[in-house]
């Protein structure tokens, strides 16, 4: 009489980008559970609006810090992880009363997702299953109405939190790339982007398949810090018959 | 009164992982196309299977060569162009005289997807459209049950058609690596995974997300040539809270 926990990947933003499989769990849940920002109203929440049973019991998991402080600091480990233990145990209780409950996940669950913490500390405790799920990247590819990758193109997706020398050579050893978590290191991804001769083909996509998906070359995006989800895109140029 | 060629993604295989939009297209499609080897049933083709109208009219578009002639004779090309070509022109008339085309796309169309040379010849011409999809990959690291990528990780793809070197190098830069287009290629790929560190971290998952799916530490995996289709996958370890 357990239940299970479905981490529920809903894709890049559109609800028509939904798997089949994931509307149909999202539709039918007695219990959803969500991440967000505190005091917003939740990306993964608002992909899913109007899909609700009205009877549906909502968990708003609020992060209790975000960007307040730096990820370098101690206590921004220890804090994350007590919010995470404590969101393990509520939702290892419900599902050990017999109740499914539904995890939406913006993007892929398993794709730098924030579900993997819950998964890593649960997977051994209660039944868990993953959907995986179209990822923002492959929106962002698609908004660009050009092919992303050919032939033998290495293609390689790093995050703009990293230091500036690693993402230049992670930069020049591909040949189609993808950057995310781009927002306060644009700058520093541009120069990278530069140095690593990717600049002039990067295009900028921000809310891509959502209200709102703006693209733009690199060169037109003026401004220090784009939207925090925002994507770049390098395309490839393999081998084409 | 000119219609529309949707280059339509059908994800990993398991048609439950087709997103809404797409299995709304397939339902709905009166002319739908498709790659397939000469006397195969065709792999996008079987994701749909039950799912097409009564009246649909297929078009069937077989590779006039696929592993026959290596990948750098010159014919290798010249086949093909004229092949894509040809069916350009198939379907710009389709197209032209006002009818939606459907073409079914294993996985994501623009990531490594045979739709791009249609695309190439085609979106200039009539109206196209892409629909993103679940890619082999996500549901290949899925089926792994663990995270793929965590925090900062570079990640990257190879392909196996890849020179030993190259492999080599591409994949000692990576946290988590992709490796697709393994088929006779495995012994060179694991010699490179060996050489960079990741032999012993690697899975290969064979037809995941379908019947059939299996998952195989790469040292489980004793015989020469994998099915084509299969794809490695080493794990990422980054910061986790």
């Amino acid at each position: 009489m357990t239940g299970t926990l479905f981490g529920t990947g809903l894709g890049p933003g559109d609800p028509e980008l939904m798997s089949v499989r994931a509307d149909r769990l999202v539709r039918n849940a007695r219990h959803v559970a969500f991440f967000r920002k505190m005091g917003r109203a939740g990306r993964a929440r608002s992909i899913v609006e109007g899909m609700l049973r009205s009877d549906v019991i909502e968990y708003a998991m609020e992060y209790p810090v975000t960007t307040e402080i730096p990820l370098d600091d101690p206590r921004y480990n220890e804090i994350l992880s007590r919010f995470y233990e404590e969101w393990t145990e509520k939702l290892r209780t419900l599902v050990d009363g017999g109740e499914d409950v539904v995890v939406l996940c913006e993007g892929d669950p398993f794709f730098y997702g924030s579900f993997m913490h819950l998964h890593e500390r649960l997977k051994d405790v209660i039944p868990v299953q993953v959907v995986p799920a179209i990822t923002g990247m492959s929106a962002s590819w698609t908004a660009t109405g050009q092919p992303f990758t050919w032939g033998d193109d290495i293609m390689t997706v790093v995050m703009g939190t990293l230091g500036e020398d690693a993402l230049t050579q992670a930069m020049a050893a591909a040949d189609a790339l993808v950057v995310m978590k781009i927002g306060r290191n644009l700058e520093k991804v541009r120069r990278a982007l530069v140095a690593s001769g990717k600049a002039e083909r990067a295009f900028v996509a921000e809310f891509a398949s959502m209200d709102g998906q703006r693209l733009r070359a690199l060169d037109e995006v003026s401004e220090n810090k784009p939207p925090y989800f925002s994507i770049i895109i390098v395309h490839g140029q393999g081998r084409r018959p």
